[in-house]
């Protein structure tokens, strides 16, 4: 067999992309080079240096250029607070609603058995021993509302009362905005348990 | 405004693919740097050996590491026929064919005056100093069937035939296998004004 020639390289490499399969892998390899070599060069670059320097967060386990991500440097967060969630974009989402002013662990995941990702995948350890610093008075849980992320919410719950920790979740309920009408009945279950005094 | 992060610079470079938006760069740099590293590092080498290795040919004009491409610089193959193509695939799939012994010049496009794809993004002029040669005797066009890709073949036709050259064309008709209740009109009658005779 003959080495594979750059192009082919180029193809094979960008299958590793998620949701990337062996004709859309070569369409874009064909499309960089041809239209798009200042982009190509880009990526090359982008690529090295994230491999390079990103790194996680040794508190709260996010994406990271230095020892300790922005967030948790932050000295006027309230740190009796740690919000547990899933991804990056989930911390962003919530920091946007300006509702919660404490720091964050990001699991980078979720629970999924059948995908193979346990608790170690998810950074438990880490978390519980974050958690347990002593300072940490409430674990918020901020993971998904699918099965997967109310499965891992249970999970870290067990957990951390376990170890003697007060745990929240966020609430479910009827979106702001929503009609009745095309809430799913499951949601507006939720809600009439859940319902509140006013 | 502070400097984007080496995580926001990959989003950034990942959104130059195509059909690759901001949600997905950013779904793909998260995957990327979370699950594959090897992978991450892997793209980031064969973009940089691609954008320095991958030229043009300067007979046929398709990818090459080289100055000529391997094709080009088979002795064994006609030379008399000279087979146009809009892409390196479709070279692929003709060569795959095993009916064709010629040479190609592949565009890499088509005509498309609707997106601002004119003739000299197609290379013509190189086609036509290449088929001026005075070796070709034919071209033989191979572009698509599509609008775009017949629009194209009729264009290099008219500018060979002006230059003395013979043009011909994929035969369109009834593919291999197909039933004429399940192919369109359109073909069907292409088939019957280019019916041969058995
Ligand atoms: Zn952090
Ligand atoms: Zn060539």
């Amino acid at each position: 067999m003959k080495p594979l020639s750059s192009l082919e390289q180029l193809a094979e490499a960008l299958r590793r992309l998620p949701g990337v399969g062996p004709k859309s892998a070569q369409r874009m390899a064909y499309h960089m080079l041809q239209h798009d070599r200042e982009g190509a060069a880009m990526l090359g670059r982008a690529f090295n240096q994230a491999v390079e320097k990103i790194q996680h967060c040794t508190s709260c386990n996010t994406f990271t250029e230095n020892p300790l991500c922005e967030t948790c440097m932050d000295g006027e967060r309230d740190a009796t607070l740690l919000c547990v969630v899933e991804t990056p974009s989930d911390q962003l989402m919530i920091e946007q609603t300006l509702t919660y002013k404490g720091l964050y662990f990001v699991l980078m995941g979720r629970l999924s058995p059948l995908d193979g990702v346990g608790p170690k995948d998810i950074h438990l350890e880490k978390l519980v021993k974050r958690a347990s610093d002593g300072v940490v008075a409430e674990v918020v849980l901020a993971t998904n509302f699918t099965n997967e992320g109310e499965a891992t919410a249970h999970y870290i719950s067990e957990t951390m009362k376990a170890r003697g920790l007060k745990v929240s979740r966020l609430a479910r309920g009827v979106p702001v905005g929503g009609e009745l009408e095309y809430v799913d009945a499951g949601t507006i279950a939720r809600a009439m348990l859940d319902r509140r005094a006013t």
